[in-house]
């Protein structure tokens, strides 16, 4: 199993709320943040899959809210491939403060791949070299 | 058990992303936004609650996405109280597009009640009144 | 000249920042809301124009923030065309507390419209019935 | 006068809207981000201010949008202080692609500073510290 890269974040002012702490909604943000940096870095751009007519819509998603980040705290992303069935993508996402190393969320997301017209694609079959990738970063 | 109050949102713009449909992240918003209205019209306001001292973080969120919201679409978001333990508050959320009833998203979040120095507040004991509302509100 | 609509807005939770109000780049939200929602009043639908080909961006906004907004204040938003010449629409937003009618925000945005392909249509000559309308609510 | 840094983000799937670009909102949050960071650079944390009682709130702010942003386009925002008051500071930012330099977005944003209780602090009289630095900063 190859090692996903860690995606960094810097809290902006705007995602913060008035309980002076980021909102909760953005660590879902954030989620995507890392996929789509770690799949860029992997061989695997969004843009590029949604250029060949790839579309990966959330299928789920949850995160459960550990401790509290400040603003203008940098947080890291570390983000692993637990299941993955040729058709269907299941990440796990750890947000850590990087100086302290503090849990800040955990969580969960599950991907379809579908076609512009919304029919589901099998990666395995219609496109090996994005199989290959994917397989290739999945955790035993 | 008394019956929640339903809430309506009606799609804005920059809430839909380049798939052309809402942004999965803006559901989590949309589960707020309905918590905080029902709170409201059953005689717990948040702001109220906050000036109290109470804040409600969220524990944890889940969703799952079922089927695409576009713009300007008005759904509906039924709520439940499927768990309350005087010290924690489970809720159930489904988001319906309002014409045709679709299920669009069905979704959870967990929360408990803190004090401004970040100490669980048990509501049963140190808000018997905000305790009998949600009791009475809660599913059996 | 006929009269606009007036549009309404209850703050969310996740509209409010570290400052404890209303983050200024949401005002640049509600103009749009407002916008949207008044086009659709008063029969020129987003989402039917966009239906018909025709999309109409933001070319410049711009806010003057008076005084501050605070979690679950309803705002309501005035909206008025000071600009209107066929290809371009100059509109002006004022935002005020709808309890105490107290000035929050001031703004104004500029919009175009344009086809599929980017080039820009005249409303006046390609969609008569939309220029008639749009006339009707020109302020003098 | 010294030279401020440039900033620069990769825009987020989120960030895109229905019209398959950046959402015009998001420019607005950028600005924020380029300033929250350059001030950072230049010895001026809004973390730090705020931990001191400054809180520096936008004005004013505006935004003409030259051309659209599409997912993953990395931009590099330039800013500069055009006016600086000793109270008040303006600051202008250009938005530009960072591959082949087209102007995205111009904008220009006015800032006073305030103390806990809402009253106008001079920073020249107050903090002549600061004052030194957005002064040596400031283009003639």
């Amino acid at each position: 199993m190859s090692r996903l890269p860690v995606y960094e974040h810097v809290v902006q002012y705007y995602e913060t709320d008035r309980m002076q702490v980021v909102h909760h909604s953005n660590y879902i943000r954030w989620f995507e943040e890392a996929r789509v940096y770690i799949f860029e870095q992997i061989g695997l751009s969004y843009k590029a899959m949604e250029d060949t007519g790839i579309v990966s819509p959330v299928v789920s998603v949850e995160a459960e809210f550990k401790s509290m980040t400040g603003f203008y705290d940098t947080v890291i992303i570390e983000v692993r491939f637990t299941k993955y069935t040729g058709v269907r993508l299941n990440i796990e996402y750890t947000v850590k403060d990087k100086e302290t190393g503090t849990v800040r969320c955990t969580g969960r997301s599950s991907h379809c791949f579908i076609d512009p017209d919304s029919k589901v694609i099998s990666i395995k079959k219609s496109y090996p070299e994005y199989d290959t990738i994917l397989s290739s970063y999945l955790e035993e």
